[in-house]
Parts: structure tokens; C-alpha cells; sequence
């Protein structure tokens, strides 16, 4: 199987491809080429597998690659909610006309390539006339209060309307907040949901934006690769329906993601986030999704992470294991 | 104010026309030019009106006048719904694209127009996860089966992201199926819900390719023009939302229409309707809404036609009265 990553060279993209190559296949297919595509190049482990291909540069200018006809795709590549307010037309172009492209030149390819678009819960906010739900569901009407969970939204019924076609075989899957990233805050508004884990494990003092009461759901990076891999393996009849899915989230309040923080690593290293309220990003968290349900990905096996200190110690055990995640990254518990 | 009708040459655009020259205003404000653009030249009692200024060709060659600066945009050019599921790529182009690039146009003027979409009952459909209610309201989940009712939703979304970020004031209003259209069938797959009034009002025998039991929201072309223009003046506030809003329905099965055809023009006119089951456009009936309801359009004083005798009245009036409408339109009431 020839299979092409997008942002793969990202930290969720990248983690997808050394996933896929240590298993070797997908769906019993043995994986003979991993075609990594992202902005960036991808890490020298993952360049360094005969398997992998990498290709560096916007996705704008990457038609001729995806019309080569791949038998699987995974859509990451995206611009992150928090650029996308501040630049409009940044968030045009990386996540509506690229995935546009991509979604053309695979159908220009004549190759009905297996699909997976990472969508997100972003696509989720309460409008005037549509007050969100406790908890958002697989049919929940979306009504995003950004871009980025517009053009999510927007590319979920583009790739449900080209799997009608015949054109591919897609699958948009929705992905919760994923924590513990590691590395730098990035310019996504939920970039503090790994913040207030991470940092204080370094050692660092940081700052909490919103109130201990907000509740959002969350996923670990083990878990959402692992949804979208059941995804990929899924077969139609498994997935009830074109639209997208929620992938599982595990639904916290941030005092919890503290409370587990405390018992998982002592009272010294929660005691390094004060709560200091940043109204831009609390004004952008205010409008997402305090919970979710995942029946369909259920009905796939897909579970929740079984807590959040689960979900603290696969990132110290990643800090120990992986690479890609810094040396002094657990400084804080020494 | 400067106003602009894409698809101004159209039926529902050329009445839209001539109501808007015919009041000289919208909101208490003169309309000092109107401009129609349009694949086709527009009607000649239109471009005889010294306001009016027509221009001719795609959308997509249009950027430059789209850039020139409106106070209020009606955009209602479209390709329809079987020509779409015929040739995918002008649905994308004509739908998709054009709409984007009247957005971006818009944007790029730096006035921020006020801003009616007329989107359509087809963004509603029935998934495997999201069956259809009997009838739809303004909180539906769309899951739509062709890709005209996937692009128009898509640019509902566009429209509201639009207008969050003060690009314009837009609203999307979605039209129920509008009969009675005058003229010939046309590549709709709705077309025969004015076929089976209009062909046997003219004389002529005609199929209806749908079972007398299959029902469906439908709206006078009178009623749903009134329909663009009450959204088109109405506040924000009163909207209530961002979000795309369904416009009036009468909810009537295809036996009520020849019912009511039968007690408007007698049993000879309504003998030249016989059932012919068209399994192409059966099959993509199947998937349209049963039913609506209109509750925020309701809150805006909107109401649906009084009955489906009025809308046979409305077209019947029409063709003695309006220009568009053929002189052998009612042949057969002779």
C-alpha cells in the first residue's frame, strides 16, 4: 500500500507514521511506501525508514504528488484556530483551498484512495437561534464561532459528498482536544490544555487562562492515533453513514486535569499554574464544547482515555520512551 | 444604494427585480442602481429601467464588479441540482467557486453588504447516523445527498463565518421548492412539481415521475421572493442567529397539487397529469424533505402560502398579467 500523510511531520502527524511503520500494515496490506507531505521536513527517525518519502512545502504547491494515486490518506495538515482568527486568509488557504486540492487531485488520480480527514471538535459552538448541548453528539447541528471549525466543518461535507461520488472512500473523524502535546505553546487557543500539564513537569511556573470549572473533552495522543487508525480499518458498513464521527473524548474540568496533575506528580509540581484569566482565549473556550458522546466511534471499540492521570503518565512515559519530546522535559519531578 | 442580484436574469431573480424597481427601496432607503449579474443577458423590460445595469458572462470573470462596492447583495445564481449531480464539476464551479470568489470580492470592497443567500430545502437529506424528520425546521442537521445541497451548505457556513468577522451582513435563507415556475421543465430534479400544474394549465399531457403520495415543502415564487426581501430588511437582532434559516413551506403531497389543480381548473385540465414512475428522479426525490417548519422566518411575519388553490391562482394571475410568462400558457383552460 502506498499511503500519504498530510502535516506529517507535525507532532500528531508524525506520531501516525511511526505508528503505521511499526506496525507494517493497515488492514492486513503491508505498507510499502509512507509519503509524508507537511509544510516542514519531517524528523530525521521517520526519513530515515526506506519506506518513508518525504515531501517539504505549502500543499498548494503539492498537486502533481497527490494525483499519483495512493491507496490510503490521512488528511492533517491544518492551521491552528487560534492563527486563523488572527490571519483570515491564512486559514483560507491551509485548511480550505489545500484540502479542496487534495480532495481534486485524488479524484483526478482515477485511485478511490481509503480517506481519513481529521476534523475536529471545533466545528461545535452554540449560535443565536442553537445553544450547544452539555455534551456534543455524533448529529449534534454544528454552528463553529471560528474559521478553523468552519473549514473543518465545510471539508467534513466535501468529503462526505466525494465518497458519494465514488471519488474517494472518506472518513471525517473529529478529534477532541489532544493533551499532553509536547514541545512549545503553539498558536491554538486550547494550546494551555497541554500547557498546564507540561510545564509545571518541567519545572516551569505557568499560567491557566480560564476558570477551574471549565470542562472540555480531551484525548491523549495514544488514544486519538488510535482512532484514526480504527477509522482508516473500518469498513463502510462499520461506520454508519458519510457524516463525520466524534472521536472519544474524556470529559474534564480543568481542576480535575489539576487534581490528577497533584497525584500523579505531588502538590509541588501543581502548585507551579496559577489561574490567571486571559479573556481572548477564554472568550474562544467560552464557545466549545463542554463534553462530548462518541457512539459511532463506540460502536468501532473505540474507548476514552480511562482517566486523566492515565493520560499524564503515557506523556511522562512518551518523555522517557519517544522521540520528538525533550531531555528536560520531566526536569520538574526530580 | 447599490444593490446586486447574481442569477438577476433568472425567474426568481427577475421577479426579485422588478419588485425591488417596483417599491424604488428596500428598508426605507432608494435604490439608486441595480445591477444583474448573470450567465445570460437579462429580460428587456429590466434593462430598459434606467436604474438598471446588466452584466453578462460567469461568475467567475465577474471579480472586478463584484469588488466595485454594494450596500445589498441577493445571491441567487446556481446551477441546479440534477445539472450538478450530471457534471460535478460545474456544481463546483458554478456553486462552489463562484460563491467564494463573490464572498472574497465582497471582503476585498471593504463595505460590508448586507448580504441574502438563497440556499435551499436540499441541504437536508437522510444520512445512515441522521435520519430525516417529517419535517425539517431550522435546526436540522443537514446531510445532504447531492452536491448541490453539499455547496450550498457549504456557503451557508461561508456566509456566517463571513459575517462573524464583519466581512458582510449576510443571511442565508433556504428556499422551499418553488412552483409554479413558468417556461420548460429545466435540470432540476424538481422540476416536475411545476411541470404537472403548468403543462396541463397550457394544454399539454404530461408525466408526473413521482408516486401521489410523496409530499413536500413548497412556496408561490410570489411568496418566496417576499420571503429574500423580509430577510434581506431585517435586523440582526430579529434573525436571531447566524445560521442559515429555512423560508415558508406549504407541506403538500403531489395528490393534494392535482387536488387542488382539479378544484382551480376542473377535471379536464387535471386529466392531462398521468403517473409515469421516473426511478432517477424518484430516487433523488426519496431523499428530500417530507415537510418543514419556518419558525424563525415565522418570527419575521413570514408566513407560507394560504394553500396550493392560491399558488395555482398566483401562476394562473401571473401569466395574464406579467412578462415571462408565454401567451399559450393557459391554452388549456380554453
Amino acid at each position: 500500500m502506498r499511503i500519504l500523510i498530510t502535516g506529517g511531520a507535525g507532532f500528531l502527524g508524525a506520531r501516525l507514521a511511526r505508528e503505521i511503520l511499526q506496525r507494517g500494515q493497515l488492514n492486513g496490506q503491508s505498507v510499502s511506501e509512507l509519503v509524508i507531505a507537511d509544510l516542514f521536513p519531517a524528523p530525521a527517525d521517520l526519513l530515515a525508514d526506506p519506506r518513508v518519502k518525504g515531501h517539504a512545502g505549502p500543499m498548494l504547491e503539492q498537486g502533481d504528488l497527490f494525483k499519483s494515486g495512493f491507496d490510503g490518506v490521512f488528511h492533517l495538515a491544518s492551521a491552528v484556530s487560534g492563527e486563523c482568527e488572527l490571519d483570515f486568509d491564512l486559514g483560507l488557504r491551509s485548511n480550505l483551498d489545500s484540502s479542496r486540492l487534495l480532495l481534486d487531485s485524488i479524484r483526478a488520480s482515477g485511485k478511490a484512495s481509503r480517506f481519513v480527514f481529521a476534523s475536529s471538535v471545533a466545528v461545535f459552538g452554540p449560535d443565536a437561534g442553537n445553544p450547544m448541548p452539555e455534551r456534543v453528539t455524533d448529529t449534534t447541528l454544528p454552528t463553529p464561532q471560528t474559521s478553523y471549525g468552519t473549514h473543518k466543518l465545510m471539508i467534513e461535507y466535501m468529503v462526505a459528498d466525494y465518497t458519494r461520488k465514488g471519488f474517494i472512500d472518506g472518513r471525517a473523524a473529529r478529534l477532541m482536544t489532544v493533551t499532553v502535546r509536547p514541545g512549545k505553546p503553539n498558536g491554538a487557543a486550547s494550546s494551555f490544555f497541554s500547557g498546564i500539564i507540561r510545564e509545571p513537569l518541567a519545572g516551569t511556573h505557568t499560567t491557566c487562562p480560564v476558570d477551574p470549572d471549565v470542562s472540555h473533552p480531551v484525548s491523549s495522543p495514544g488514544n486519538t492515533i488510535h482512532g484514526l487508525i480504527t477509522v482508516f480499518e473500518a469498513s463502510r458498513d462499520a461506520l454508519g453513514g458519510r457524516m463525520a464521527l466524534n472521536l472519544p473524548g474524556l470529559n474534564v474540568k480543568v481542576s480535575d486535569m489539576l487534581a490528577a496533575l497533584e497525584k500523579v506528580a505531588g502538590p509541588t509540581v501543581r502548585a507551579r499554574v496559577k489561574f490567571e484569566r486571559d479573556e481572548r482565549v477564554a472568550g474562544i473556550v467560552a464557545n466549545w464544547a463542554k463534553g462530548s458522546t462518541f457512539d459511532r466511534a463506540n460502536a468501532l471499540g473505540l474507548k476514552a482515555d480511562a482517566s486523566f492521570e492515565a493520560i499524564i503518565e503515557q506523556y511522562i512515559s512518551d518523555c522517557k520512551t519517544r522521540p520528538a519530546y525533550p531531555a528536560e522535559a520531566l526536569n520538574g519531578l526530580k
